[in-house]
């Protein structure tokens, strides 16, 4: 492909248009925004705009051009299509003040590939595609019968792209990425670490890393909170990728000695998989007995390799009635003190850990509330235990209201992190 | 809340707009433009255009200044959390030229949610929340520390809302929706209705409903599949909501017709929900043994309103171990047969009713493939055994590979729904 290496701004930014009007009804998720998104900024652009705008000629020649006018690189997704409602091509060329010219090596192209698939006709409107906006670099696309195409101007290039998920990523890969990397003669990149937490909230980060996050330029440091979980997220641009893990490591190393053994892990870990990794490193056994969480916890646990190795089984046993038939607590102890108490949790722990000969017993006890227009005032305590490590048990406790599968998920969460905590020693 | 009803414009326009840098960077799928894209249009709302911009002061104000000059409707999720870099809440003041004031109500309602959740102590970050534009009515928030609020000026309306989804749904549900039907005398409506399938797949119901998708206008029949559920979707326009009613009706008897006992509930019913609607209707108890499940029945039966009257207790086990530990099936049986076998079915399903007494016992017994780098070449089987209906037993075989996750949703949801069928009799 014909282009010039030209100097790469450094206001140099671009962004994304995704045309469809099924996207502007909500009847499909826009995930090839975000596949372009994690795309352009592996390569180091800056990625400042997402626009969607159904088929319409107006306002997509209007979102086309003020993109193209505020950015260097634009990259266009769906409306190349052949129906009457595709209209990406014909818009990018007036946007761009350009007629559309038809390519032989297109149609050749389109005419191979329905020839492979079997088709023995072509539609007249099939035609269509084989036109770009004149000057355009042609992009075939082996994998579809949609070709794309790059408009570059002293503006700087629009690039557009079929909407259909696996032809987009393919040519994005094989055309697009490499294209704007000479281009632009991009060396930098952008990395990023996200630092995960479950034990901390999201304001309390934010007093203790508060100025990491709004006086840090590169690498830049942000915030993402889930149920349970607070993600800190470095961000670095860097031109080679040495510096760039040099930079993150450094601000990793600032955040982790002010949140002392509070991340759990890194970027795909997860803290059940932290968890069971750390059970099968320590050659320990776990069996789990859980009363609101109904089996949340081993749930999780279930799934991570190294299950079969450390898990002796689970009982959920949400009623005194099931915690007494399924586990053996005395009725005594549970009329005494209730089913949401530590003496039950302690116990319901030793029960599980004898009847499976688990090292560790994980209990916990608490009683969910299943009517959720009828809250209580104030949030009901849950017992969490753990018997089997050192001589001691441990039992904490914690109120926690809402909705049911909330206070699973953030009760099944906390148990699990004081778990990791208990196990690498922080807790005593 | 005070508001004017004004005619709606027939060029009348909506736009969302999304706030996040973690947006542009790919890390999280934009599901909320999807689910609020849904919503106007269900209101009969025409939605021109979504953007997604960053956590930048700049580019947000320029956003929300071009949104509110060419739209009627603005919605913004994300940016009203307690941190630093939360701007949407400035930068909607300043695009409206306003400035922000306190609101005690607001701040009341904060303190509420944060004591309701068990925190004794507010950071001073949140009170930050408790700050709208001058004049804005504010958007309790009931299910979440951070509170919206709407702008409403000769311009038409800005709505920020959190980007939380579980709380952005509930917001649009209870007061933004409302408030936007009133507010523009909204009156042509569009309605759906779902109807969820869990025992049939996909391509089956196209063979058996295709000409009803393919050729109905008003109301239109759209599928789409979910892992282990297949959402049939009847759309209807019309001006009159019983008009609508009656369209929808009739379609949904069509569909019913040609798939008798398929449909298991619709619009917001879940399997698990209606499996336990039934049980407590029949007055039956349940008790559930897994194995490469890991718990996900009972933990799905377990949030359900009626859990506490029906759910008698659940016990996960994975290995053959924990099968004779946990639920005492002879080991002579396990060796013969292999966990995963009728006969260890129907003993789980047998042992887990006598240990809790219940009616009604459910055992799923099969082998989970913990290493996905390895698939087996024919997918393994699980046998699904329940006892106590009548007076046999009656157990079924699947063969199902996948990641682990997958395969335990698949199997859990095929569970439920020969449950199901038997409760209601259609299984013999």
């Amino acid at each position: 492909m014909p282009f010039i290496v030209r100097p790469s701004p450094l206001n140099m930014q671009a962004e994304i248009i995704t045309v469809g009007t099924e996207l502007l009804l909500g009847q499909i998720v826009d995930t090839n925004a975000t596949y372009i998104a994690q795309q352009l900024n592996a390569i180091g652009l800056n990625l400042f705009y997402k626009t969607t705008v159904g088929d319409n000629a107006a306002r997509l020649k209007g979102v086309l051009e003020q993109a193209h006018h505020r950015s260097q690189v634009v990259i266009t997704t769906g409306g190349i299509g052949p129906t009457e409602d595709d209209l990406t091509r014909e818009m990018v060329a007036e946007a761009t003040g350009r007629k559309l010219v038809f390519q032989q090596s297109l149609m050749d192209q389109i005419e191979n590939i329905f020839k492979s698939r079997g088709f023995t006709s072509i539609s007249p409107n099939n035609r269509k595609q084989a036109y770009i906006p004149e000057g355009a670099i042609p992009i075939e696309n082996p994998v579809g019968t949609a070709p794309g195409f790059i408009v570059d101007d002293e503006k700087g290039v629009i690039i557009s792209i079929p909407g259909v998920p696996f032809e987009m990523k393919y040519l994005m890969e094989k055309t697009v990425l490499p294209f704007l990397k000479k281009r632009f003669g991009l060396k930098g990149l952008i990395k990023y670490k996200v630092l995960k937490n479950s034990g901390i909230g999201e304001s309390k980060i934010d007093n203790i890393i508060g100025d990491l996050i709004t006086q840090s330029a590169n690498p830049t440091v942000g915030l993402l909170a889930h149920v349970g979980q607070v993600d800190i997220r470095i961000t670095v641009k860097a031109d080679e990728e040495a510096t760039a893990d040099r930079l993150i490591a450094e601000m990793e190393a600032k955040i982790r000695e002010r949140l002392p053994n509070a991340i759990f892990g890194t970027d795909q870990d997860t803290l059940e998989g932290v968890v069971a990794g750390i059970l099968k490193k320590q050659n320990r056994t776990l069996a789990v007995a859980e009363s609101n969480t109904g089996g949340l916890v081993a749930l999780k646990l279930s799934t991570t390799p190294e299950a079969p190795s450390f898990l002796r089984g689970s009982i959920a046993a949400m009623t005194e009635g099931a915690v007494t038939h399924l586990l053996g607590v005395p009725q005594g102890l549970l009329r005494e003190h209730g089913l949401a108490s530590a003496q039950v949790a302690e116990a319901m722990a030793s029960r599980i850990r004898a009847l499976t000969g688990a090292d560790l017993g994980l209990a916990i006890a608490g009683i969910l509330n299943w009517n959720e227009k009828q809250p209580p005032e104030t949030p009901p305590a849950t017992f969490i235990s753990i018997v089997g490590l050192g001589s001691d048990s441990i039992t904490e406790s914690y109120g926690m209201g809402g909705p049911a599968s909330f206070v699973q998920t953030r009760i099944a969460i906390m148990s699990l992190e004081i778990l990791r905590r208990k196990l690498i020693g922080e807790l005593k």
